[in-house]
């Protein structure tokens, strides 16, 4: 029996509540014998660790670093080694492109084309402003191709997305980027059969583009890699009989939300009004996923005293949660991001389970060695969920 | 995505090196309350735990007892439930015969045969001496067979190792062994279609070697089993991007190496030697496999004494290792072999990482006991190989 089965089958829909809050990047490394989380003050986080199970989880696999996405999909009770994240999608889902499911889309350079050659793969990095106007002018130049709806998403600098609906669009296909300099336009070929009109729509776009690009010297040119459509899967509602809302600032998280089904709301820009949000939705959703972000951008940043700083903050903020009196409180994070190594790592995340149905174990801070001496070990991400379903009461029995 | 797929992608080439020392059998049991590694006196492996990360880890599943095979390739970092090693294969390493991808061997015993019958399976436990003599005789005597070269290799007393060199060859063969005694000769007989070539050329070669040792009484039948080719596996190269370096002394072990990719060197007969070796080749490589074998052949003696001598002896050249800078240095064992037992067994690891870019954990001795409080806790040792690339800073991030 596959385990999506299990769950589809012992999921039952009951009143209690679960909060999920996700500390991005929170575990981190020692810089002078104590890490982030060792240094930071958080009187109500060890308070609450005291009355929690806690351990230390392992998103993927030991020793993989993952990205946000596969961390985030563990965490939300799929296995991320299935649910394969194409480049495009977390492009799209990035900068706050809606993705459905017949839809196709790609990463996108504007490049510089002259003399039959590509000979800058990033136009100079134009401007974001030049971008959102060569955007803005293909969108208004390039509106369908064989009733395959087009439209471009500026990013950053000559970055953009590709996004392709319309019914039989296939993702089998080779990227159309030469890779290199000083090479020729590299059109898409398809990988499979099925992909050969989706080939030929992305291949006439490419040409139509150039047409109407031929004055923007150095943008003149696109290339494309990384078509991705989603992968087909189960929302939480059917897989765990969930009523999911996620709370979330940054695009990329909203559309995970969104990806697994969750109703999303945006937190604003401070961990404030994300409570208050919270708080006001409290009434009309069982599952809370609370996405904080600012910890893993001050790891990235190699900012190990802001990080704490933040923190600490957070750890103020946790009365308010409990006073909320969820059936369930989970607080952990998608992956480690130290600020000695200042990205996403391979170390396991800190990870405290609070509810009445369980024994207290022997951690007394939530810290990461402390979590290591916690009752639920060492483990995968993907049970995390199970757990919180089964601490709230919200799984029947497996087998008779 | 498969787990060897996502190591192909996310693994990369870079300066940085690690060494992984297999203490073999190191595990034990208590006499008079204290294991081996309890009893005895390793201060520079338990200041080295105190800088490290420590875990338990399970060779296989929990409970099960490994033999030499999947024991190491679950360390090299491969699924000893996919690759498995026939027979003929770890008898054929174990003796130190080469076998190439094409080439099958097998088990094969010299019996006594008499009025139709085989009336013993072992011809009386020839010596070995007379074991060789035979051997020499039958490779003179048969050197090919239908374009299929035939070599054997004598091993103790009546044991020998028969391997099949050519094209088309197949180990979908029954056992050509009657398995008891007064019984006739039993040929080999095909599973598949594609093994009835192999098959023909198998029994041709055991009527031809009847004809032989017709004077050799009572060493003048042959008898053949654990008929076995090399499974397909990719090498270390291919999967973990790294350029790894074997030194062993035991066949076996020289053998395993060889199978994922290792280039080998013989140890020589004591560690002092090892190191030496270790030592020279150290610029040359980027993973260096380093197998101590008595400290499992004690175990097997039921030897306690001897066995925690020897780990003592191994803990002095700690320092030395030390002294090399590797990026990532790994103390471990394939399997336990506990004295008291007199034999391998299904007893959890004691595992011990060392690297930069860890949080110490609070394991203060390199035991059994305080290795189930370190922070990798109980774990397969499958993922010691990723453990190992992660923190030598060997593995891109998994997903954007």
């Amino acid at each position: 029996m596959e385990r999506e089965e299990i769950f589809k089958e012992i999921a039952i829909k009951t009143d209690s509540k679960i909060i999920l809050i996700v500390i991005d990047g929170l575990g981190g490394l020692p810089s002078n014998g104590k890490t982030e989380l060792e240094v930071a003050k958080t009187p109500n986080l060890d308070r609450l660790a005291q009355k929690s199970i806690c351990g230390l989880s392992d998103p993927v696999f030991m020793g993989i670093t993952p990205g946000s996405g596969p961390a985030h999909l563990a965490l939300f009770g799929y296995d991320p080694t299935k649910y394969i994240l194409g480049r495009g999608i977390l492009e799209a889902l990035g900068i706050g492109v809606e993705v459905r499911e017949k839809d196709m889309v790609a990463r996108g350079n504007f490049a510089t084309f002259k003399d039959g050659m590509i000979i800058d793969r990033r136009a100079g990095r134009i401007p974001t402003e030049k971008n959102k106007e060569i955007c803005k002018l293909l969108n208004q130049n390039i509106k369908e191709i064989e009733n395959i709806k087009i439209t471009l998403y500026p990013g950053k600098e000559h970055r953009f997305v590709l996004k392709l609906e319309g019914d039989n669009l296939s993702d089998y296909l080779t990227d159309a980027d030469p890779q290199k300099e000083n090479l020729p336009i590299k059109y898409t070929s398809p990988l499979k059969k099925e992909a050969e009109f989706t080939a030929r729509i992305v291949n006439k776009f490419m040409d139509k583009a150039m047409e109407v690009l031929k004055d923007s010297y150095p943008a003149n040119a696109v290339l494309l890699r990384g078509f991705s459509k989603l992968p087909k899967i189960p929302n939480m509602q059917e897989l765990f009989k969930l009523n999911p809302l996620g709370l979330a600032n940054y695009p990329m998280y909203k559309g995970l939300a969104r990806l697994v089904g969750m109703k999303v709301l945006d937190s604003g820009q401070d961990i404030e009004s994300g409570f208050k949000i919270l708080k006001d939705n409290y009434p009309d959703y069982d599952f809370f996923y609370f996405h904080i972000k600012k910890t893993d951008s001050y790891g990235e940043d190699g900012n190990f005293k802001e990080k704490v700083r933040y923190i600490e903050k957070i750890d103020k903020f946790i009365p308010d949660v409990l006073s909320l009196n969820p059936d369930v409180l989970v607080i952990t994070s998608d992956h480690s991001t130290p600020s000695l190594l200042k990205s996403h790592s391979w170390h396991p995340n800190p990870f405290l389970l609070y509810s009445k149905n369980l024994i207290p174990d022997k951690v007394q801070k939530f810290t990461e060695l402390e979590c290591a001496q916690g009752m639920l070990g060492r483990f995968q991400a993907i049970n995390a969920l199970p757990l919180m379903l089964a601490h709230a009461l919200k799984l029947k029995k497996f087998g008779a």
